[in-house]
């Protein structure tokens, strides 16, 4: 499961509060004594798999006087009612963090949780589920690293550490024997070269030229499954564009390797998460 | 309706394709030649409203060579196979903008869309629909730009630009009373005070002692009801809290003035559009 | 009171020693030795109101083995020859940083200086003293706080927190009605809407369209009394236009509630204040 | 006389509109129709000396469709109504850049008048006006070139680009001689080594050490002039310490080479331009 | 052959000009009259391969009124006296840009010319010759692309777009099997895994756990020889360490097909290469 | 000698990580247990002059948990073996660090090295050895610090800290002694001036005209010579162009104070170093 490093979570992290923060929380710094401190909860609201701890954490160490402690791990299932962790320390701290330490742990928890539906549905398979591009801009990786929380596993981040040849491509370079070529002359060593084919014949000859993994575009079922038999586990095939909840299944039973899934980041819903002051906040 | 600044969205799309591109599009860089041409569209692929066309514009600007032409404005509804605009330029250019122009396009639409639902509920009433601040960390202005499309309204953009005294503020300074006094005293003038309130004797007191406007948290419909008879017109009246498609007419149907609906921004599933290139890609 | 932040004071710190340390403070690297280990003391040279201590404590904290312990806290009156606060530690550090943290001191409190003595005119009458948008390119919240040290009041911090409408916008909107209505129909409910007008006619077509306050542009003593009058406390009045030392008594003195005044913070001569190290510097 | 690097005007510019625009210019935005165009001129409301047309030029480039035509150049004097320069286009370009333009003209200018307010006094001596490190934090390279502007000149930039031995570096190095032997023995060849001094004997020492400038440290007139009898020309003196517009004329005439005012860039206040819209606003 | 796209290119030129220019080209702005024009040539003065033509374009570029016009491209082999290319326009800005032109193409060249030398050591074999991570910090990319430029191969840009198990990850992991079944069960399906192996055991269990391509680590030749023979095409093998222009070739006729070269990137001398400005300065 | 300030220190270290690191170090999360900890040394594999440690500390403290303890300071002699320090803690942390601390102490240590053998060449002269502008785009500052490390002293850090007039100042504004005028007329009293001449005859111009150091340019070892005597001692002479370690002795042994050195910057090979981890990385 990939790692979140310190430097990029403190960079997001920033950001976020001086988005939300900009001049200054005007409402706490006339409402809430400098002096005064509070504990607070924050727990579930509804089920799910949590992620974003480490964001959470992040908010709250950017004001002097504020700790974190989560109780449960990224990738815990939570029910309504759990707890997720306590922020101890300065009143006016913990209300000016809040709600961007919620806006990260809603939205990653989110994704997390519908990786995890997705995984569900095809555990009994040996399909792998798989992030898309179709993420956040400037989220990605915190979007990538929720579906490695959920379960799933990451296709590439970007456009530099993975080849992709797409029919645009294939047509650009003349086919897709040349395109595979053109990769293979020149790519570095160390990347794959995945190949988008809509048909058999397109699955044969990428398989021929040396395509690495081939992507079966918007196949019916039964195409992929004549793909499936058609490949003979020489490389492993992905199967993409039109997977939802209601399709994955019969998707991941044709034997298809990879299924990626766009709406694990660009429509997964925020889970409801809240964050609770304690009764008396000291002055 | 919110504008977005060049610089803003110029300082987003950067961001966004630097996150996307690293070090190079390497399949377009190894496949297609770098004079080669091409013509593509963006169409609607399901029913919706349309955001982001300055942003899909900034993005291919950011390619010496690619023009993007909208064909219709924001705020356009859009059914399945609309044309939403046209890019033309270097091949290469288009292939690699494409993810991130389609990933504002889709997640702002999505937004608009959602938004246009919730407006459509309320429509035969005076509430307004307005969002909250639980967005996207680093796209708040975009979502709320997006929420303005959708026919919303906005609620504050940040800690800074309103004073929205909670519970945990009022408990802080001693009493509603006490904590509007203290935000009267200090705030900028141009600022207006609202204040949460549970129910309609703390309603009865925020008034008095001055608020500009009250949040109703989480109050059933009955009490929903009664505030507004007891507010008399006095204050605008928000409800907070419960708010979803199924719930959000009714609520209307009290009298309220503003309704905020977290989920516009933190739950909308992105619109699908796609981009097609023509069948020739010339080198 | 509004508070600065402590990322936000690391970020204009850093910038500010960029700037003077460049590639290194070539003197004190070939001068003094760098065990070499100090004390020094910040001390008053003028009467006025202090303010930027946290400024001065951050420039310090920039240098590992430098500690600033303030003497009195920010909006203290001094006087010559009054104690700051004092600074020890690394010899180097203490001279590479000392220009640095008193242009922040210096600069903040001339601004807190010259809003009391505004302030201590007006203080017999109900007026606050506001700051204005003439600020500091990039220094605008420390110039907004050293007004809220030296008794003003801030008025909108940006073009973005407060609707403040111009001769210009009624012109370009076809009048004073239809410029409030166009605000009153689209901005977020929690802004309120200050409209400037010229004379009596205006005043009284403002209230009456809903503006929240209205702005007494460059009026005379007569005009301003007479708005006073008029406006029977419907909304609160700023006075604008010839403000300075000689006349804000006068003003205050119409019965105004707000006069804002640009030399706060664009016409504010420095404090003087001075840093001096102790007669032995250890090596 | 220096320059100002596109570069950097454009990166000062920048951050001053976003700290004044935030996410919006929302009155513009309400009450402004996109297409309306307008006309504007910027005009002299007092007497003084211009500087910032770059600045203003690069404010209102930031907005497409706006032009700023400056009518007279850097340096000029201008009396109350004398026309600056004029700005067309969008009227919600020039009412949102305005205030910006505005606050970097009216404070260069302001730099340049008080600078040739001291230059004038010192006009029929050979004396040096020149700035120091007392500048506004970010700012730095505007005000120097303002100082330049109004017939100035620049002392170091900052802590690396010149050698300025202060009494602190005396006594960590062991005397003047030590000081200036270690800063030779390892400065850069081509930085020259300016000693503070506060008496005859520590002059004649710093000269004979190779000291390539001596400052006089807060001298009085008398032993000023015996300081030009004993260096006899062979290095230049720089006054420091005291300097006013009363003072400067006689310090000048004790044959001081270098006169360094702090105040130049710390004190000296903006200068009255204002920028009127004409008319018509046309939409 | 990777690219170089426009914002990375600005952002990297622009840090350039910053560092080198800092507050202004003084003895530029002292000397040279602002109206002066000039046209220069960029020509070779030693053999070797060209790269960094669009650097060179992006310096001159940040200076309005200068063009520079590439005469040959990268890639090209260059002699001394060799026209590279000539740039016209403002004498200032050509003085000024002129050394950091330079910097990016003397070094970028140098890159270029040493990775020649080393692929024209091995052209008569099947080798590759890649680079390592060994670069420049902040300039990987830049020195990547001129790897390119003379002939060679890039490997993995970063930590993050390939895996290389090594020593330690193999002893922290259990062993090699270990360590690639741990990255094939996680690890997105389009990156490779690379394995280091020191033996021919070694390589046999890399092989056998399904390694993608296999790193000989300091081998011998004959250890070389025998690991070729060992693998039978299986995998890609890479040499690695010990490699210079006296071994390559030996090294290349193992067998391998493969050769990194840190020395490409962290020990290529410059290439020689200057600018002349034509006889006549005119203003 | 130079030093270098934290907060630089910090940026570079921080740049260079991300370019490394991306979005993850993929190999060492997958096979390196998070809470594996390990102790590893640095040590020199070639002879030469050590120059870094800070910069090797600083990529380490990015790290929680991982802590770099210098064995030698900068500017010690190593030889192959020698200890150069050692990290403690986090496995994957030092795995992560590893090649960016060691890219940083190659090439500083590179840059010290091949300093000191020039210098070691001049050392019975009182030629000093300096740098030049000729440096790596973004390390100037590194790189001017490892020449001082070797013994080596500086030139100017930019364009804006020294002023240099070249043929083409000297042809823009009318030759030696104008352009000479020229600048000391409106130069910061505070910097050298100093004159590039290319025969006796200028060389006497320029002194004449008070160039404050001369700069022979490309001369030969007769002219450098004849230039010696010529000067007197008046001002420093500069020797530059065709300077290597075959030719630095006999130009020395001329007389010449100075010798600038563009190879140590631009052409430094790197010092070879190695990180080894101990045989037990302990989970």
């Amino acid at each position: 499961m990939m790692g979140l490093d310190a430097m990029y979570i403190e960079s997001v992290v920033k950001a976020a509060l001086l988005e939300d923060i900009g001049s200054g929380d005007i409402t706490t710094l006339l409402t809430v004594p400098c002096d005064a401190t509070a504990h607070a909860t924050i727990t579930a609201k509804e089920s799910g798999v949590l992620a974003g701890q480490k964001l959470t954490g992040a908010v709250f160490q950017q004001f002097s006087g504020a700790v974190y402690e989560p109780a449960i791990p990224d990738g815990s299932r939570v029910e309504p009612g759990d707890l997720i962790g306590s922020v101890s320390g300065g009143a006016r701290s913990i209300l000016t963090g809040e709600r961007t330490a919620l806006n990260f742990l809603q939205q990653m928890s989110g994704v997390a949780t519908l990786t995890a539906k997705y995984v569900d549905q095809v555990k009994h398979t040996k399909a792998r589920i798989v992030d898309t591009r179709k993420t956040t801009p400037g989220l990605r990786r915190l979007e990538k690293y929720a579906v490695c929380v959920g379960g799933g596993y990451n296709h590439r981040f970007g456009l530099d550490d993975g080849i992709l040849i797409k029919d645009n491509h294939i047509a650009a370079s003349g086919g897709i024997t040349a395109a595979i070529k053109a990769a293979k002359d020149r790519a570095p060593h160390t990347l794959k070269i995945e190949v988008e084919v809509t048909n058999i014949e397109q699955l044969d000859e990428a398989i021929r030229a040396g395509a690495d993994i081939v992507m079966l575009d918007n196949m019916t079922l039964d195409e992929m499954r004549r793909a499936v038999i058609k490949a003979e586990g020489r490389v492993p095939l992905e199967a993409s564009g039109g997977v939802n909840l209601d399709t994955v299944r019969q998707i991941a039973e044709t034997g298809v390797d990879i299924i990626s899934v766009g709406a694990l980041t660009h429509s997964a819903p925020a889970l409801d998460i809240s964050l609770n002051i304690g009764a008396s906040v000291d002055g």
